[in-house]
């Protein structure tokens, strides 16, 4: 029997992450992880940290870090906005910005947390598809609706929209938000950070996630007009004061100020990326044209499903979402080259190619 | 004029945490940290931590930090929730459990973020008076209501409640989740967790930041039959699976660990309350008797204002609440003893005894 206090229980449908495995010896590209370790920069602080911080409150500004980005990239500080990965600073603008009862706009496919977040906070929304070649068609954000969120190179497909397209998303939506989520932007695509100056109303989010390998710290940020910022931080502030702790902060900075060992890393994905493209359609596979640090393939003949599972016998873990639409789609990680190549062996065999 | 997307900007109190002076030799008694450091343990875990780690995502069920809290509190892992903070794990309880049209019940002296996510959710609440004693009464409890949450001991009082008095509200509430935040209670007093085993809608919420000396790392969970943990943690994947950092979750499983460490820091504070509840008499100071890490006091002559006013200018900070009922009274987190006798030092001056 239902308890009378089980009634009052928030229902939500839960995100499944990708599988985290445990065991050693995996091949993990599974969930767009770098496979460079972080700045020895951040190593450094880490030594250096003072321990005797930790007993006290991180700073709930996070002036540090977000200071450091600003300068980065050229804007103010009060442009910035730091949260705990970008899932919580997405997650944020979905509770501070889209409130109204029109319905909010992204691609059918997508990152799946954005229905995630919509459904959370009830807010309504549609899915404009795809066209045949996985691209976002800019004509169908142009009806009224309560804001827009798209990421650019779009997952899980890594399809890149140029600039031009994104602009004219933005100017036929002056009257909501719209986020521009850039979790991949670092991988090859033009960043939209401009538009940040040039329309009030746009939101830029990015992470250190992928490019900056911090997916463990969980450092994630936005760029905005002065007024958006202001509102999130609001919003922040009302959870909770504190969320980005003293470690997150120190080794967040160093990883932004060692820009040659980020130009490092990422050169070396790309290299990687564009072999891996060869050899894919060498075995037979097809993708759109990736410039994010993974490839979204269907094989010509061989489910994708049964790849995925035959690959995760031989302890290799991709992504495979049993989805419509994208349910013959592999969605891999583009790793070290020597974990690519143990992954073209293994795909050799199983598709016998 | 008003943007016309800035009229879905959710509209919220931002809270007011207390200051972060970045000056050096300030003694800092405003947020109630605890004045040693955390155990030499998570040092030594910090020192060993392997940073290529740092480029995978966290552990997004935090296991290692959830079983060893299992194991310490004699709870089962599915017992046990983590989040960023009790902040965050409390906040999330507001928007997990608190779904119905009745008025939530909380005190109307008590921690101060309550109202605020209670306003952020949009859950109407009642706040109870406290008696003239500070204490909380358990009859006003026994009404309809859709939740109850108290800290015990409660704050900015540090007024302890007896197990039977909470008890006695349980009793009285068994259709709705009653939280007991106990943010304070590894100071001498008794905690409510074997209730949650005895009753199915209890949560108990405690936190790394007070007696673990751990406020930096934001650390903070819950106890709770396993279908609230579970409903907590649907919640939680839905906003972002990923909240703990690797940091956090190696850290925070060594101050567990560390009991003897923890047992002695505080066995020194208590002593050190003692000791300044008396000097605190001397001079001229009356307060509720104190199961925290901080005393709530008030002047017999001299305005709480003009106190606070007068330590910061010695660099000394307290906490100062400007509001009804609470604002002739001073929050005085304990420090080191040094720390104390400075204070007093002060005192001494500012109130002429």
């Amino acid at each position: 029997m239902m308890r009378e206090w089980e009634k009052n229980i928030r229902t939500v449908e839960p995100y499944v992450p990708g599988e985290q495995p445990k065991a050693a010896n995996v091949i993990k590209l599974n969930t767009n992880e770098n496979p460079y370790p972080p700045t020895p920069k951040a190593v450094e602080a880490a030594k250096a940290l003072d321990f005797d911080r930790l007993r006290l409150y991180p700073d709930p500004e996070a002036a540090d870090l977000v200071n450091v980005i600003a300068d980065h990239y050229g804007m103010n500080c009060n442009q910035v906005f730091v949260g705990v990965g970008s899932d919580d600073v997405i997650s944020m603008c979905f509770m501070t910005f889209f409130n109204g009862n029109k319905p909010i706009l992204f691609p059918n496919i997508t990152y799946s947390f954005y229905s995630v977040w919509a459904d959370l906070y009830r807010i309504p929304y549609e899915t404009p598809a795809l066209n045949d070649k996985f691209e976002i068609v800019p004509e169908d954000y142009y009806k009224e609706n309560g804001g827009v969120i798209f990421p650019n190179p779009n997952a899980p497909t890594a399809k890149y929209m140029e600039l031009s397209a994104v602009e004219d998303i933005i100017k036929h939506n002056q009257d909501v938000v719209v986020i521009i989520d850039e979790a991949y932007i670092d991988f090859g695509g033009q960043s939209a950070i401009d538009f940040v100056n040039k329309y009030e109303n746009v939101l830029v989010v990015q992470t250190f996630s992928k490019s900056r390998s911090m997916a463990g710290m969980r450092i994630g940020y936005a760029f905005g007009n002065e007024k958006l910022i202001k509102a999130l931080n609001d919003v922040k502030y009302s959870f909770n004061s504190y969320t980005m702790n003293v470690t997150s902060l120190a080794y967040g900075v160093e990883a932004v100020k060692d820009d040659a060992y980020f130009k490092e890393c990422i050169g070396k994905i790309i290299e990687t990326r564009e072999y891996s493209a060869k050899r894919l359609t060498e075995l037979g596979f097809t993708y759109p044209e990736s410039k994010a640090n993974f490839i979204f393939a269907t094989h010509q003949s061989v489910p994708a499903e049964q790849i995925f599972t035959a690959l995760k016998e031989r302890n290799i873990y991709v992504r495979y979402f049993k989805k419509p639409l994208i349910d013959n789609y592999l969605r891999i990680t583009i790793g070290t080259k020597e974990q690519m190549d143990k992954l073209f062996e293994a795909l050799s065999e199983i598709v016998g190619a």
